[in-house]
Formats: C-alpha cells, structure tokens, sequence
C-alpha cells in the first residue's frame, strides 16, 4: 500500500469511530447502541451496530452525520492504550457490549489488546473508547471529505444465525474533489442500474415462482445474450474450436472422480431419482467435457482438442446475495476447454489472451490481468511439483506476451493457477472477467490419454477459458458500461423505421427492401439486420420519444417520398442527418463496423 | 380391428401357446419351466418364462423354434374349455405354475375362467394346456410364417421388484412374403442403428460417470443437433415466433401452479438448496414461459405474442427403457409457445400444420394426423366445457386444413387436446413427432391476461408445439431414416477434399477459397459451407474408404491442376463426376437445396 493509501486508510477508519461516537451520543433517538465492528473499506467505512428495538432508516442518517461533524470539527485526538485481557472484558462487560466480549474472550492470551479513546484536546474528556488495533489520524482535523451514504442489514460476523445488526456505511477520500467524483459516478451508477435498464429495455423478468436468481430472458434480452454469445464464440471459434452439448445433470461420481465433491461439496446440488441414482445438478461443465474426450482413442495427431459451449451451471447462492443478474443461482458461461500437449499450452494460450485483449478492447474496456496462483489451504488437487511447474508456466507466459500483470495468492482453481483478467468499465469499476486456467491436474484424475508419436501413452494437459466469465454477470455490467445504448451489432433492435403518416407505405416497403439487403460484416456476419416498423398512429414526436427510451441505435423517419433526392432521415444517438436510400445500406455498414465507444 | 387383423392376431397367439409347448417339452435341457403370459403382439408374440437355475441364451432359439416346428407340423388343435376357479387353482398349483396361481386368484369369483388345451388330432393327446382368453386358430395349420426372433430379461408384472423372467420373442405373419420383407428390413434397421452409426459416425457418446441415459454430443452431433434445431426453427421464426431463454431449474411452486405436481408427481426431480428452497429440475418449459408473458402488462395489440426455444427437460426413466437417443434422461424439446386470442388460434395454428407438412416432406418422411383428446382419466385440468370446446376446435381445424385424421382417446396432453403428427420413415416405422396442443388451462392457473380493444382484461389461449420432437428421439430416427447419409444442410461436414499427393497444395488452396466463396441459400442461409481437407500421407484409395465410412456428401479429389481444363472430382453417394472449378460453386449450391431423398 502506497504513503497516500495509508493514510486515506487511517482516514476512513477514523471515521467508523467519529460514528459509533456520534451514535452513542445521540442516547435520546438511540437509548441502547452495541458496537460490532467498524472498519475502513473501500471508498469507505461501516458500523456494524445493534441498536436493540430502535428502528434506523435512511432518514437517520442525516442527523447522525451532523452529530459527526460536531465532533469532527471539535478535532478530538485518537490517542492508543494498551490494556490486559481481563481489563478489557472488564470495560466491555460494564459498558454492555456484548460484541466487544466476544470479540476479546477469542483473543489469545498473548496478544496485545489496545483501546482507542477519542479525546476533546481542550478538555481532556474521553467522549468515545473502542477496542481496536488502529492506525488513526492524530487528530480529526484530517478525516479529509466524506459522507455518510446508506443503511443495510449484515449479521454478526457474516452468520445468518446469529443477530442482525445495522450496517450504516460512509463513503471518505482525501479531497472534496475525489469526494464529488465517486458521488457522480455513483448517481450515474444508480441511472445505469442494470435491474433498472433490464425492465426498461425489456431484457429480462424474474418471477417469484420460478423463484429468487433465476432470470429469465425475454426475446429481447435473448438477442441480447445470443449475440454477446457468439462474438465471444467466435474468436475461438476461428482458433479451430468446435461446439459441443451436455446435460445439466450427471451423476455425482463424476464430481468424486474430478474432486469437487471432497473439494466443494458445498457446490453440489443433488437431484432425486426414483430409479436410484446419484445425481446433481452441474455445478461446473469441464468434468463433462473430459468425458467427451475420452469417448475415442486420441492421437497427437489430433490434438489440440478444442471444445467450446455457452452452457448453464448452477450455485445455490445466498438469498442476500442474489441481485439482478450480477448474481443469480443459473449461471451462463462462454466455456471452453482445450486438450493438448505440454508444446501446445504456449499457442493456446497466446490465442485465447489474443482474444481477451481485442474483445475488451472492442466493447471499450481496459483489461489488467492477475495471475492467480495457490494458497496454502487444502482447496487443491495435484501434488506440489506440478502446482510449481504450472504456476512458472503460467507466469513465463505472462511476460512472453508482455502483459502487464500482478500476483493475487489463494485465487487459482481447485485444479490449477489461472490468468484473471480485471476489465474496468466506463464508471471506473473493476471487474474480474476472462479468464484463462492451466489444469495438470484433472485429466490425470480422469485417466485420459493419447498416443504420441513414439506409440507411448501420455496425459494430455487442459486450458480452461471463459472470455465473457458469466454471461449473466458480463450482461449486468455491459448494459451498466453501455448505458444500455448497445453497440449495433449486439443491440436487440438495430434499427426502427419511423412513419410520419399513413401515406408512406409503399415507400417504407422500399426501405425496408433495403434494409433487408444489407449484407452485415464482422462481427455480424452470419445475421440478419435486426429492424422494425412503428405502424402507430402516434405522433412523429411521440414515435421518437418511444424509439429513445428503448434506445434504439439507429432510427429511420420515413417521409413522403422525393422522387428526386429519395431521402430519409436518420437519428443516432449523436447525430442526424439525411441518408439517400440508395446509400442507406453503406451508411449503415459503416455503423455495424466495430463497437461504438461507450461515452 | 379387421377381419384379416384378427386372424393374424390369433395366428400369433396360437404360435405362443406353441413356444410354451415346446419348452415344457424339452424337459432335459429346461427341467423348470414356470410359465409367465404369452401375449401376441404387434409383428408377432412372446412367452414370458421363469427356467429357474437353467440359463437360456439366444443360442437356444434354433432348437427351441426345431421343437415349435416339430409341433405345428402335427397340426395339433387348440380346444377351450370352461373351468371352475377351484378347478383352475387347483390345476396350477399341481403343475406348480405359481405365476398363473397368483392371475387366477385374482380373477373376480364371477369371471369365467377357460383353459386351452393343445391336443394332437389324432391321438387326442393333450401335449400342453394353459389358462387363456383365446382367441386361436382352429388348428396349427394356420399359424402362416413365423419365426423365433431374440431373448430379452422382463420382470413379472413389469415390476422390477418381482421376479425377472426370461422372455422369448418370435415375429409372425400370414405369409412367407410378408415375413421375409420384415426380416430384410429389420437387418437393414440392424445396419442402421443408431447407436452403431452414432459411435462410428462421432456424433454422441455416453459415459458411465456421467449416467445412464444422458447423452453428450461431440462436435460433429453438435452441428448435426443444432443444424435440425435451427430447421425446425426456422419456420417459425418466419413466422414471428423470437427466442427466449430459461434455467433448468424452477421453485416447486411453478409446477403447483400449473398443476403438473398435483397431476403428475413423478415427472418431477426435486433439487435440495441449503437455502431451503425447494426446486425442481424443469420436466416442462411452459411454466417458465407463462412467467415471461406476465411480465409486462400486454395489450391485445401485441397479440399473438410467439415465444421459441430450443431447451433440456429432464424425466426419470426407467434404466431398463434407456436406449441411446431413443429415450434419455435430458430430452431437448423445440419447443414454442404462443399466447394468443381465440380468434387467433386458426392462424396459429395454421401455420404450424403447414410448417409440420413441410419440414417433414424435406426430410421424406409422409405424415398423418391423430387428434388426441382426453379420456375419464383424473389426469387432466380445465373443466369439461373447456375440454369440449377445444376438442371441437381441434376437429375443426383438422377438417379445415384438409389433414386426414384418425382420434386418439387419452392421448391429451394434461391441459389440453394435441394434434400429434405421425412420420413414416424409410423403414416404414411410424414416429409420433410432431405436435401442436391446444390450451385453454393453464393461462387461467397462471393468472396470464391481456386488456382488450375493450379496456377489459381477458384471458389469453395458449399453443404449444414442436415439430421434432425432442431433438435426440428424432435424431436417433433420422439417423436411421437417412442410414447416416445426412443432406448437405445438415451433415457435420458437408464436403473433403482428398489430396492426391503433397505436390497439390496450392491448387488445394485454391479449392479452398472456392468454397469458403459459396453463398448458401435456404435452408443453408446463414452458415458457412463445412468442408475439411485431408491432407494425410495416405493412399487416395485409403482416404476415399474414410470418406465414404464416415459418410462424408459430397468429396472433391484434387489432382495436379490443368491450367486448361481446371477440374475436379466430385464423389457423391450416387455418381462420380468432373466438375470444372469455376463452377464448382454453382455445383454445390444445387446440391445443397432441399435436402435429399433417402433412398
């Protein structure tokens, strides 16, 4: 951590004290306060607080704040004490805090326990002690610009068992500018919601019977996803990789077989069977894969097998989890998964980080990239040589095709070190999406094999990759990214064609003769020009009006037709101007080209 | 059933009684024989028997059928004759036949019981008797042509808690020709197996780990799966019909709605959540797809709203009726659903019955029609004025389309009367395919309405339908029908081409770039032409065997080029031709309309 980030750190933590202080002081509106814990977070700090039978909302959290800047601007000091174990239970005891008890009784004896008091430097008075290990700022005086920004619930240590306490989060940065800067992200944030474009748009439903973080698409949102799916696809696609289908289901053995079941057992979902058997629902495809591999004998001359499907998994996430598309229990993801030898990882792997790059780079999203490598935890399978060999390889890689990379421990697969690449989008926020993942370990457990040259029988090695990661998730933050102003060649309407009136028939049927013709370029090739005709009765104003909440990308006004100049008017987002018909269809070749950049 | 129908029936029947005859008499190789139900069946019969420690395989047909014949050619008579329960008890439990004890003892006091005894002519020697209904014919002469046919394992009563009985097949018919014409085509069926040209043509393989009755299908099953889906299709998304997309898994609570839990509680799988929730893996998609039309309020504007997806239900069938694509466990249904008006429904439709028509007379298989309406069973939902109207209309449209039909009693789906299409194929098999089922239920369980031109809410009527079926029921069919010579639209690889020597490369590469050039037309429109080069060092003789083992359509044999002629060979099935390069494009385009007649 940089000197700044240190001291933004110290900052924000300060500030989770200023508000347990304030809260505590508020004894009329709050008669019964026990702390939980409150750290600085990114962007931020929290309180957890069990504020009894007193009911906080939204609305508190502006007379909490004036609380706060009272004590703020009083420039109280944090000074530090160190204390014994039995005096610290002594002092939570007496002051019922409950938390606090628990919290130091889990100490071990040995360790040093320190105490914060928050002190009026002209007075002396002690307005506000906690149990905690610091940093602070010396004095509040330099808690820098922050505010207080929402309430939720969170339960006593992460457990759904134990007490629910209020969660009031603020948001703190060094300046006010920075402060001002992540608030308008975040108003624009809360405009781009995906939950809220995905009604809109009409994207897709959720419906309380089919029941919570299982989305349904509507044909809009399936355009949507089938096109996100197939660009996707296609880079591999062009690498010589060949589509494949599996069942959701299989029996558990083959989750004992790859390791997940004594690994995550967590991650099965069992199915019942009247017939007896043992079977769950897919919590990943590549055990599947392996077994379509497998299906024949295999020879070198065949290999790099490459496999590709965007198919469903599925996770029994929290209920508390679950929002929009960003989580949901049916998971969509751009699979693929290649079997090759030793020499082939070097070319699979440039492929697929050439993919990554120029995906992210069409939909205007800046990749970094994290190499994932093991912890010590007993979350893996494969002995320790190869983890060693596989997560060299993977760094070798790295620099052979000069990215740009940072290390994150305890983040690999179950099977092996991954490449993670961090796409950050058009508000700033960082997502891990691609991902590519070197498996030594599964197609050994799985026995598969090919003969090489010499007749000798050898294991193949597996790459893993999902370039969108999700397409549930990718969905949520590309819509977020775009505003839901899609790109032409994803956009679920393309384009819409506007009459002024009722007279234009015949010449809207030369249009859309037109329309139809256009032959469509990468990466829309293959498809059809996705358009429609508003027939209605409406005015041209509320015609317009209509095609702009759905955000069309491109719409056609249809006028009486000029013999001579045989014109049309043509909205985009940016622009309009007028097209002749007989050049609408390079017009509108030109727009498919490339993504649009997200403004 | 007709006159000649029942002589044949009873011809079959007799031959039974024969088979069991037979058996008892061959007392030093069976000393145990207790006799099951011998039931004469469609193309023949079977005996159902118990041979105690004694094993039977299929090399015991030849001697077993030498004792049949030995039997029928003394022309013994079969002679009914009443009997008391007593009497009838009594005789099978002296004979210790406990299987024909428990049918007797079942049998209500005041049925009449007969026996039929197999008495030769002209000693008046009882060889065998057994309890039976009759009919038979008056004397072995008439038993026409038969012959034993294959051994398979049957529990009695079809429980497999009960015993597991030994039952011995044989075929029947009234004359020789008619015997050898069903043994030819059931050796050319044995040809074309499905599950022989499935592993020899690398379209799908099972795997133990995954489980019974779920197929994976490898690239080359995987275009064939998707080229039949995106056909079936097409005609609807002609037609209006968009994709949606749904998880495999709902909340129970879906299927309560529905009435699928209450009606048919065995077709659901539950899923366990640690959440507590309680799913179901999706044994239907229409639920789902109600979810989708209510999630938007819909005006009679929108109507008729199409919604098309091709998609996984999954059914826990029995492991003994698993039987490669036949029937699985993870069936993928084209299935659509349209919510329309009743004045809609005809439309609707007809639309569907013209696409059934069509689709099936590309792929050469003739149709006919069966109505399937419901019967006194407790296993529908709706009231009986809804099932009269919608029976009525079902008629109606039959009669209004010009299909001849014939009715079905129970044969309705749950909600409502089905139009299920039957396909003859090149074996002269009859497949239930097809279907479009009429629904005026369940939009009123899900609450689903419109506002009409009126302002008023109605309810709106559903159609479901599918025009393949489940996708690997049909293609286990079309697989046989086409004895794994697919049409060009749909066969994984369409053309290779075969290099004569290593000297051809830059022809080859011309070649190539030829075919990458063809535009395809319907119903190819959109995809690209699929070919592979085989540029091993193999023979040309070794590479054409491949070729056509592989059933590869159309093969291009590219020789050192002639700057004069430019030519090459073109294989097919059928001929053998030179085709000159420039209009090899042309050539291949004509191939490539239609899909081919199956001969």
């Amino acid at each position: 951590m940089s000197v700044a980030q240190e001291e933004v750190e110290k900052m924000r933590h300060s500030l989770s004290h200023v508000l347990a202080a304030a809260v505590q002081k508020m004894q009329e509106l709050y008669p019964t306060t026990t702390f939980g814990v409150g750290p600085a977070i990114d962007k931020g700090f929290y309180y957890d607080i069990d504020f009894g039978d007193t009911k906080v909302a939204d609305a508190d959290l502006l007379k909490i704040e004036e609380e706060m800047r009272k004590i703020v601007a009083q420039k109280c000091e944090l000074r530090e004490r160190e204390v014994s174990k039995e005096e610290a239970l002594k002092w939570a005891r007496e002051n019922g805090q409950k938390y606090k008890v628990e919290l130091i009784e889990e100490m071990p004896a040995d360790e040093k326990i320190t105490f914060y008091d928050m002190v009026v430097p002209e007075t002396g008075e002690v307005i506000f002690t906690d149990l905690c290990k610091g940093p602070h700022v010396e004095n509040l005086g330099e808690v820098g610009a922050w505010k207080l920004e929402r309430i939720a619930g969170a339960y006593w240590r992460g457990d759904e068992k134990r007490e629910m306490l209020t969660r009031i989060y603020g948001v703190a940065f060094a300046t006010e500018g920075e402060l001002e800067d992540y608030l308008k992200r975040q108003e624009e944030a809360k405009k781009r919601d995906h939950r809220k474009l995905g009604k809109e748009l009409d994207l897709f439903c959720f419906s309380e019977l089919v029941g919570s973080g299982l989305p349904m698409f509507t044909p809009r949102g399936t355009i949507l996803r089938n096109m996100l799916a197939d660009f996707a696809n296609g880079y591999r696609e062009k690498c010589g990789y060949r589509k494949v289908c599996i069942p959701h289901i299989a029996n558990v053995d083959l989750y004992k077989t790859s390791g997940h079941y004594q690994k995550f057992p967590e991650l099965l979902q069992f199915v019942s069977q009247e017939s007896g058997d043992n079977l769950a629902v897919k919590p990943v495809s590549c055990p599947h894969h392996t077994q379509i591999f497998a299906s024949a004998p295999r020879s070198y001359k065949e290999l790099p097998v490459k496999y590709l499907e965007t198919t469903m998994v599925y996770r029994d996430e929290r209920k508390g989890e679950l929002g929009g598309l960003s989580r949901v229990r049916a998971i969509t993801q751009d699979d693929s998964h290649v079997f090759c030898t030793e020499d082939q990882v070097e070319m699979v792997f440039g492929e697929l980080i050439e993919s990554a790059k120029d995906l992210y780079r069409r939909v205007g999203m800046k990749l970094t990239l994290r190499l994932s490598f093991r912890d010590d935890k007993d979350a893996y399978i494969g002995d320790p040589e190869m983890w060693e060999k596989a997560q060299a390889a993977i760094e070798r890689m790295a620099k052979k095709f000069e990215m740009e990379y940072f290390v994150g421990i305890g983040e690999a697969a179950m099977y092996g070190p991954k490449m993670d690449f961090m796409a950050v989008d058009a508000l700033g926020r960082e997502w891990q999406l691609a991902t590519v993942q070197l498996d030594y370990a599964m197609p050994a457990r799985f026995g598969l094999e090919y003969t090489d040259k010499d007749g000798t029988k050898k294991t193949p090695i597996m790459v893993h990759c999902a370039l969108l990661g999700a397409i549930e998730r990718f969905m949520s933050i590309f819509i977020e990214h775009t505003a839901g102003w899609f790109p032409l060649w994803c956009a679920p309407e393309m384009v819409r064609v506007l009459t002024v009136n009722d007279k234009v028939g015949e010449y809207v049927k030369e249009v859309e003769e037109t329309l139809r013709g256009v032959v469509l370029e990468e990466p829309l090739k293959g498809n059809q020009l996705r358009y429609e005709v508003d027939w209605s009765d409406d005015s041209l104003g509320k015609k317009i009006k209509r095609a702009t909440e759905m955000k069309i990308p491109v719409v056609l006004i249809v006028g009486p037709k000029d013999a001579e100049t045989e014109q049309v008017s043509v909205r985009t987002r940016e622009s309009e101007e007028k097209v002749k018909l007989a050049e609408l269809a390079g017009w509108l070749k030109e727009q498919g080209e490339g993504c649009f950049a997200t403004k």
